[in-house]
């Protein structure tokens, strides 16, 4: 693996995808070969996994069940997508990735971080993201955003109560603890303008060392 | 649970499935409340998953994709199907579970024994059966007894090389000697009137104790 494996993580609202596509943009300019993707990815055995997760019929998704379908979706995204991009030297930038099930499904399901973690390693070996940045929003104020955005679909996640969404958001400072080395934290609650300069910035920084 | 979790395992053409289903009726016969199932057993979430894992498109499915898949579905099956039936004070007889996963993608794929039985173990926490029995018949043996059976229909698994059932044999063998308190071998190479015979002495020997 010669590229770099970027991930961006964060409750909802807090701007990550958007502030993802534009810089991939940015750094497409700046001459990085760069890929901009986000689990399923349209693979297609990913996708028909997704279809029966988010499947509103399937009512009867058991916990357990969806964290390792989610697991199975992430491993042939990563096989048939992220590491051929990774091998050719490319720039991968990954809206969610291992984190989020640690975060969504491990603690605030309370499935448990660990065992999470480690059906997600049977998935991913031991390709972890070189970066991941955490974009840092109180969950009341990404969901005032995601409120005021009247273009941007609902989806079963953004209607969860707001305990979930603060469950989500202490699991992330877990992670950030567990991981100070991989994970740079960003502060989300500044303009559009300034979370994305100050991710670039940490992109870049992690590019020359 | 008040119930018996009883596993039939064993490579292509052991006989396994219609000893099942019989032994099913003769213990209905002595009275035991039991039922009969295999996975995915019509739960529709499990039914989908299988649908994906068996869809001849997928050809680009990867080993670890579809051990997560076989574990999403177990999951499923296990707590919508056996746990109440358990829970019930059933007797459940189940064609395969965990150690089919165990002996052909951990040990006949290479993932792993003890890799795919983690992620396993996440699936079905500590539902192990209570007894399992490994109908026991040399891979050659048993191939040669599907292909005289015309009416059967053939699967993915039955036209794998011969090397590769082999290798399943290997591991079942494997598996008796890692837990020789829950699985029992009952040599499948004998007339079906005495496999049956055999399998169903160990059963009622197993519920007497």
């Amino acid at each position: 693996m010669n590229g770099h494996f970027i991930t961006f993580e964060g409750g909802e609202g807090a701007g990550k995808t958007s502030i993802l596509l534009s810089l991939s943009k940015r750094l497409s300019n700046l001459g990085y070969d760069v890929i901009a993707t986000r689990e399923p990815g349209g693979i297609e055995i990913a996708e028909q996994v997704r279809r029966i997760i988010l499947d509103p019929l399937n009512t009867e998704m058991e916990e357990r069940t969806e964290a390792l379908l989610y697991a199975a979706a992430r491993r042939q995204h990563l096989v048939e997508k992220v590491l051929p991009a990774l091998n050719q030297g490319k720039i991968v930038l990954c809206d969610r990735f291992i984190d989020s099930s640690l975060a969504y499904q491990g603690y605030a399901r309370g499935l448990g971080i660990d065992e999470v973690f480690a059906i997600n390693q049977f998935a991913i070996q031991d390709c972890m993201p070189n970066l991941t940045l955490f974009f840092d929003i109180e969950p009341k104020k990404g969901l005032e955003r995601i409120a005021a955005n009247k273009d941007r679909e609902r989806n079963r996640l953004d209607m969860e109560e707001i305990y979930f969404h603060e469950q989500v958001y202490k699991a992330y400072h877990i992670l950030v603890e567990r991981f100070p080395n991989r994970i740079q934290t960003i502060n989300a609650d500044q303009t559009i303008e300034s979370v994305e300069k100050d991710a670039i910035n940490r992109i870049v920084s992690y590019l020359s060392k």
